[in-house]
């Protein structure tokens, strides 16, 4: 068993208005330390398989299928096994 | 100035309808090896400061006043020195 985390972000020059709109409402509460808010998703598989290479293979596929849109994401994807597999 | 990420996600017990709707899919797709799928959200922030504990302080502020919903999520703060102060 092994556990992907993909971790899905705006590619740079992509506005990301949901950071914008946290970064406004901490510096108006007062958090005016804060300079700059960014955000990401991130994805976590639990993928039944024995060759860590098949299974990024196809992590790979299911991001260019249906986690990201590679017109504005880029991703990442970490794999570990599972103890007790 | 530090960079502190927020990882939120569901507490356990919390349904997270768009895990189960990405497995489905996931799964429909033909990625059958895919037996179970947690998202969660993390939030990137640029502080200024000095002290580092005083920058986790502030942090924990914000996510109990505006970045984390206590009822239903875990947080969980990591903060780092950026390089070049």
């Amino acid at each position: 068993m092994y556990r992907a985390v993909v971790t899905i972000r705006l590619k740079k020059g992509v506005l990301n208005p949901e950071g914008r709109t946290i970064l406004r409402a901490l510096n108006f509460l007062g958090y005016r330390e804060v300079k700059d808010v960014d955000t990401f998703k991130c994805i976590e598989l639990l993928i039944e398989g024995g060759d860590r290479e098949r299974v990024r293979e196809r992590v790979e596929e299911m991001c260019k299928k249906l986690l990201a849109n590679p017109v504005i994401h880029d991703y990442e994807i970490k794999i570990e096994k599972m103890e007790k597999d």
